[in-house]
């Protein structure tokens, strides 16, 4: 285990409560901040919204939360007013266990969809997972593991940053997204700090760390009912209500504990053998560049050339040219890593066994497409599209 | 071969030209009216075009077509100045060959992107298709070979309609939409008719025919530069020109036999083991229905499901709720096949063994999304998605 920042005054917990038949895999965690926090969120924008999500969406952006509970396994989605009840009660059940008002607990759920959550193996799985709450590296990874549901590995990614003399610590966990059959697809993500910042400016800020983390991963651009970002913010490194310069710099090391966790969600996404970065530059304004990004990466036949080491690189420049971005081909440049496929619309010479060899050799590809029409920017992450994602996600027969 | 309605003053061809390296693969075809055709076109949306769909852009509407000329194997695509100028060559050495102005030939290409055509074998190659046209059914078929990529059957649908005491015969051929891979997804179709149509009537009536045929189709959602569909009409049925009643009547079997070949598409997608028809009704407009469609086609969770037999149903549900369609859960009911799985927002009791036996038996597979929010609809095909699709696109290595 690497050294891990744990932001002061936080106790986790990650338990087997028996939502998953497995004894040895945990399924609830718990996350308490001994005093009232700042939190703030940012949800899924699909239209059919997990229970947890809305119940979540109710209590945001909030100046005193007390805690966040988590199941997998089950994400309580599609499964109407029921549904409901059940994410309140999970709520209900995690404050009388750390004392605290239902409303002060946020709640989050990722698995199977439209399932009714077996909450008599969740209560007591809550009441279990209270008690062992603790502010240890093993506590963290146990709720690590806890909220997992296919990924290979934990998510942890752990930051201490200096904001107007006052050492913030920041704790960022999160699961994978999409690709995660046989449950549907989800990411969740959480941020818990010491940091002293007023609930308003924590949901200003969730929303631009998502923006250019979370919002540019895509595995198979399928939107999961439960994606959620939590940030809370207990004040207990001491100091001052951040504001001006040192928010931005909080706000900044936020967004840098974000980008890592979304890289490695892609990197982890279920069969990949590529984490695949592709960076738009010189669009008219970044929702375009991002626009052009996210088509590429939502390629199947992309994704599968990757995997086959095929550097077809038509499969691209066809890819960004039905983003719905305004664009003629003399405006475009392709790289392949240093290699330069594509200039100004007209096709390059290049070595193909040199393309594949880079497309095998490489874990990470890099894809950088130029246009020359502003100086709008983004950089976005998927992967690889294989054998394994059909077998993970065609294999399971209910 | 069944009984074919061959459009009266068309003449067929399709010959090997060497574009493709095996002898007995044919490559290039020809098409031919004997008098002038009324003609148009409808074409891919992507912002990167083809060389030969700019040229046909140019050239249609047209009131005096004289045929088409078509290469597959290289789709002419990404290619420059260099690839307009072999483009409009193509169309200049057809004319000399048939006798008419290069102005009156249009020309479709489809296969790989970014390479020349090679205009040594290509040249000949039409002069030999001239020499070797026909009013016959084996010249149909020959031509319904030339154009294909990787399909794995020709694709020719007929039709003769009565249409004011006249009979007027329609000779539709499609080759494969998508999936395409190695060479790129491509779509084109041909509807040859010997009815009597004003050229801006025809025009309009092809935007028609596609809307809710080829552009309601989709395999993996990556729109070709290349994709055209194609409507000649030569009047050789006689009568006169087609208005009102008769125009519409015309229209709907031109809009007929664009559905036939948009399934027949669909089914042959490569890899693919089962059709999908998705049903939407109930919303708003035609448009937010077909919204939700493409969002359920498109999605590789739901086409792994059913390549699977995993009657996984909230991965249909959430699909639909990231379309970018304003609705709740209540709104929605969904069947799979004659099976009620969500019934107005809420999880039906359902046998899923019954269910995955459905998916497993049945060739052609019945989604149906009903909303309560209008009288909106559309009807949608696409494929499933298995580790032939996968193998297909990834194992060509240039």
């Amino acid at each position: 285990m690497t050294t891990w920042h744990l932001a002061r005054g936080f106790r986790f917990a990650g338990i087997h409560s028996g939502i998953r038949p497995d004894p040895s895999r945990r399924d609830l965690a718990l996350v308490v901040s001994d005093v009232p926090a700042a939190a703030a969120g940012v949800f899924t924008q699909n239209r059919v919204r997990a229970a947890p999500v809305r119940v979540c969406q109710e209590r945001l952006p909030a100046d005193a939360a007390r805690g966040v509970v988590v199941c997998s396994g089950n994400a309580n989605a599609c499964t109407g007013q029921r549904g409901l009840d059940d994410a309140r009660r999970m709520t209900v059940v995690a404050a009388e266990a750390v004392g605290c008002r239902p409303e002060q607990v946020l709640v989050c759920s990722t698995g199977v969809i439209g399932q009714h959550l077996p909450m008599p193996a969740v209560e007591p799985g809550i009441r279990k997972a209270a008690g062992e709450l603790a502010d240890t590296p093993a506590a963290l990874d146990a709720l690590a593991h806890a909220i997992l549901t296919t990924d290979t590995r934990t998510k942890v990614v752990t930051q201490e940053v200096d904001v107007n003399g006052v050492a913030v610590r920041l704790t960022g966990v999160a699961k994978g997204a999409a690709m995660i059959g046989p449950n549907l697809a989800t990411m969740l993500a959480f941020v818990f700090s010491d940091a002293a910042v007023a609930a308003a400016d924590l949901h200003a800020l969730a929303g631009r760390a998502a923006e250019g983390t979370f919002n540019c991963v895509s595995v198979e651009g399928h939107t999961s009912t439960n994606d959620t970002l939590l940030l809370l913010a207990n004040a207990r490194a001491g100091g001052r209500p951040l504001r001006g310069e040192g928010l931005a710099r909080f706000g900044a090391a936020v967004t840098g504990v974000c980008a890592e966790l979304a890289r490695s969600i892609a990197a982890d996404a279920e069969g990949a053998t590529h984490l695949v970065t592709i960076e738009v530059e010189g669009l008219r304004d970044d929702a375009e560049a991002k626009r052009v990004a996210r088509a590429v990466a939502d390629s199947a036949l992309v994704k599968t050339a990757v995997f086959g080491a095929d550097p077809n690189w038509g499969r691209i420049v066809s890819a960004a040219g039905y983003a719905g971005v305004d664009f003629e081909e003399k405006d475009l440049s392709l790289w392949l890593g240093d290699l330069l496929l594509y200039h100004a619309g007209t096709p390059q010479p290049f070595d193909g066994a040199t393309a594949s060899a880079y497309l095998k050799r490489e874990r990470n590809v890099h894809l950088r497409l130029r246009f020359t029409l502003g100086a709008g920017r983004c950089t976005f992450w998927t992967c690889d599209l294989g054998y394994e994602y059909v077998r993970l996600n065609a294999e399971y027969t209910t």
